[in-house]
């Protein structure tokens, strides 16, 4: 099992992340780390292990793109001290330069996306126990529509990252390829990015599964 | 020109031609109508015909089905005394399918909807100058969607059943399918079925093609 | 498992059902059932039987004891024709003569609670192909407090009628009272009688192992 | 056609500009631009060149005058670099003599206006490929109107300005005095200087004509 | 002086009269008479009478033609027994067809304004001392204006009717031509019809004119 | 007659002058003065000299005693740069004293409240052309009330201020005195202290005979 | 003490009485009564009495006279079944004759008001094992006021009334009266009706008194 | 009797002592020192002490800790110069140990607790006539409630610190202990921390106790 008692354990990124989560981080009792998957893992790891405390909390910022994340890493991330740190970024890098085609200062391109992900971790590595990856997703089942392949190119540039700085990488994309066989993305949010209470399950297990959970819901 | 000085013009259907209109029917200036498609077409025929005067009436119902304008038909329709009648129904009938599937009691089948689409012509055809229909489409390029599917055999009903009782079709499919050949749909709107205002451009577009429109408007 | 492809599964109660479901009921995506334990049941659900569709509607009422429930029977049971239903009624039963002992007309003394549990089957047990009643339960670890001991003498009246009416009853004061050994009830919930998300969380597990799920979560 | 792929075009001015566009500025879908003229050229843009990208932005703020638009000059028209640059502003440097006579810090007398033009010009000029003036207009037929009196003379104000530093000028109080012949004022707004959606066309159709445009809308 | 000490006053109309009334009739202090000119009438007997008491009442309705008027004169009239009673009504039956030239089922033309006038006296002169009439009018001092010339034609009923029927009647017009000979009606109300408190004060000079007031106020 | 064209007219105090005026000051039509017996003064002067323009502001702020008032003179009456000024002060002087007798530090004792006036008489008097103080008043007719007689010697001090420094002041005691011989104060406003319509226009009256109006109303 | 356990005690009335309490009547705990002297009588017999229970409810609605609670006496008194009634009324019968002199429809006069309470007591006083008398109070110290006057006169009227019944009654002014000989009555509260949290600690003084509690506070 | 008259009394601590009072300190009539226990004492102290001036303040700030607390004791504690300080902090600093049992950095540990208590009282007590601590409580009454067990502790820890340097301490739990004997908890409010009217009674009761208040209520 991957957190240990007493461990920080900081989730960071956009929307998807955010969810409603209480200002300032912390505020609050289960509602201080938002509604979304943040809040699921924490149900889960409260009812599974409520002989342990772990601390987490969630800075998203719905709009987010890894250039706004950047500017606010120290205050956001590095002050929180995180034992463990997720970081989901990405989904605004590109959505933006489909939702918003003509707004160019918003959209971050491929290779800025990749530097900003190695500045985070240029600033965060030695500062954390653990520092993990989650690829942005599309709900889009058909992986020639052009922002599901545009969404793909830089989930791969997540893990190429995670994997030249040996970093964990979570990758979200295929559990909704897989819900996405059974149920049409309009049954989990209209917009196929925010991933509604069940897209949120969909990633509470797969961090769960990542973290080592070793005793089962039922 | 298919509309004549002091023609009473309605439009019914769903969200798509509701578009926040006013209640009761026919309040306010040019809020009126509401801000889709319809104030769109309202816009173009005071531009481009001043001195004549089309009296345009918008009750669309957001969230309406066949089942549910059918039940209102009476007092939202005929009590109005259209000269000219555009109905615009259907992707609520297609759509409860695939975002509530297992909310069984808000789908409406196909045979259903064939068969209220009936009902309106019977009730209707013989009391106005003139009923046309409009295709309810999906802003969704990829023709193997299951939903894109399943509203292009919707579709395929409007036309048939307009064919059989000799009434003129407007299909706004083809309209949407053109222009996502160079933009993505989230750029009219995340969710693929309210037009937005480039989209409500797009079907008022068809609509003063389809009128007859004889003055370019630059 | 309990539950068959296509099946209507009806939640009926109080604040701990309702928890801001939808009115009137169906409406909405998955809010329509609320943000309580029949959400989270909703949401295991989808994720794990993908495949099959259960359509679960959400019928409590805050503030309701069983005289309430009793009188909106027809309306909001019968008439939805569940296939299976799930009762959880007392806490407002017990909790005013405890938070308002002076305010006598809220009172519902244990005989009229049985009287109204065994109306609620005899108008019922034969329209649907499970009855299922959930006890009421308070989270308060101290057995010797007053109103602990008025729930546990109610929750044991559900459990008597449901023998005695051969149903099958879901004992939910077990599951808090493990939880509490670790935690103090102030992290679920402040009254001690609204489960939270937490608190949904351990009651949606009772029923998904009362149901027989047969896939893990992780 | 003025326009190129990828240009930054920005719109200034006051409420007839504004008309509820977002700030900051570049928000939102459609609606950055507000509901207002923007937002018709942008619709039109779309529809008619897909496959260009044009980048409006809009910076006007309700109740400006020329003082006020030159005090955030930088902010608000340099810093965006725009390519083109619409500036439409003079409204309220003339209605507020009429509207609150006795407020005389608010009145911007035909001298001072002038200035600011040539202010403004002489910050931009070379700084964009090119600068377009908009000559406000006043919806009253009645050129005995003394309102409409200034209103002219401020606008023959812009068109010497232009003339003077070689800028093309848009004179959109002709397009109001032809749809004028037709229909009262009172159908496009009662206060007779917000265009409302019709004269927001109005503008919008000479604004495209003035760019050139080259493809019709049907 | 036209009123004598406990005389019941009622003032019925549209927006002009109601400005904000009290619903229902007679609540509130001075507010019950809503902040228009019935408010200024009222403040104007409270100083100068202070040792009489004149019960003004106000049923002004917002947006109402004589057509609504007529709908709700039992109610609103006849049922509040007045001695004295002041109708002011006109404005929305000719502005309608200006400014919502197409909206044809709001525009009541001149003879059913006749008519509606004549009942309205029919049901009522026996049943009062003294039935006063108001003309409409428009802040417009061009005449040639078509608005301004249609609510002159009117006027004129008004005024037609009164004589014929030997009612008196306060002909509004010419204290507003007086005024917009120095003000620009800009400064009265942006619509040209509503008479904001400056325009009120005139309405209402001109009433206590007519009344016969017989103390100066200063 | 006091005032001359194009003066600029201000008049400071508390909630009796503010009475909602628009802030930053100027702002608004006739709603920028507020809605009290400012509003008034400028109602009739509109009326009775519209071919003149007096520039009227209103920089009451409500519940301001002298100290506050003077904490802000430069602000909100030099920077403004009367031609006319005019102060109404000293309500809450007092008001405090009675209706939270305990709060001391929101006393204002009539030492430091003649102190006050004459600091604000030393930085104002050689920069206007006139500056008139306003008496503040109490609608209680019982001379010996506890308050109606410390309001009493309030004003006496603003009477001898007033004439060693030679300024013209306005009492408006008296004007409320004689209104309250036929109506109870109640009908006014149930403060005794803010005057509402009724009790601005008995100001706006004082004021107008006091600036030697010299044209009736009627 | 007149109380006995399990007592229902009603407490009907005005605003003084209502006080913000909930409806339907009994909701909510402390605050279903209100915050005025009802939830003050509650909050001192539940310190003092933890031991018994009585069921206090509140029924004064904001604004009445005894014209409006004869008319819903049946459904908020008897309906109630109270075994004690406290009625306190008289307040907006009086009051209205002052700030609203001329809305003569809403003045009760003494000889009417008499004859409502002697209803009031003949459709009661054999059903309830004792109905009580407030008397209404003027919170003005000077007897000369010609409200304070009447106000005296009303409550004499309620004093004969219960005297010729043989009916208790708890007369008020004197303990305002006290109280106003050391504070203003503008410390209580502006209009000098609304008791406000100190006046209605006095009127809970007088009724705890006349209960004949016999246990100290303090 | 401890007060004297014209003593600045101040209240400070946490959400039991806030109660909704007004910021900036000492605004409004008696909803300046909010709804709580400070008002309830407030009351009995203007109703038994008309003669005598006491100056209330309350600074309570919703969700403090001491340590929250320390960090603004100069500007809401010495700043307003009080001859009596009444401190009541604590539950915070017991409940975020409970009810948020994983936010650690909101965790005030005992010692530090102790040792903040230690820091107030260096800073003050010299520049006060009298500084008073009230223990925090627990409306929990089984002394085995782990939460309950703690809050004894932090009492244990106020009465010590008091006795140390020597200042008086007000033991707040014995009474709500007292009242719980007869009524449950949920009765005086949910959460068993905020007091509600009942249990500001309850407070208010002691603290008049504690004064040495020489005159009866009733």
């Amino acid at each position: 099992m991957l957190l240990r008692d007493r461990d920080r354990v900081v989730f960071t990124g956009d929307s998807v992340t955010d969810a409603g989560r209480a200002r300032p981080v912390g505020q609050g009792l289960w509602d201080g780390v938002g509604n979304g998957f943040v809040r699921q893992v924490d149900n889960f790891l409260n009812v599974l292990y409520p002989e342990q405390k772990f601390y987490l909390m969630n800075t998203g910022v719905s709009g987010n793109t890894t250039r706004d994340l950047l500017a606010r890493w120290q205050t956001d991330v590095l002050n929180l001290k995180p034992d463990i740190l997720f970081v989901c970024i990405g989904f605004n890098d590109v959505w933006r330069q489909f939702d918003t085609p003509c707004v160019f200062d918003l959209h971050v391109p491929i290779e800025e996306y990749r530097e900003n992900l190695i500045r985070m971790i240029g600033e965060t590595k030695d500062k954390v126990r653990q520092m993990v990856f989650l690829t942005p997703y599309y709900m889009e089942p058909n992986k020639e529509d052009a922002m599901r392949k545009m969404m793909d190119s830089y989930g791969a540039v997540v893990k190429e990252v995670c994997k030249e700085y040996d970093l964990p990488c979570v990758d979200l994309q295929p559990a909704f390829d897989d819900y996405l066989q059974y149920r049409h993305s309009a049954s989990l949010m209209w917009d196929r990015v925010h991933p509604g209470p069940i897209g949120s399950l969909l990633i509470a297990r797969e961090l769960l599964k990542f973290m080592g959970v070793d005793r089962p819901l039922f």
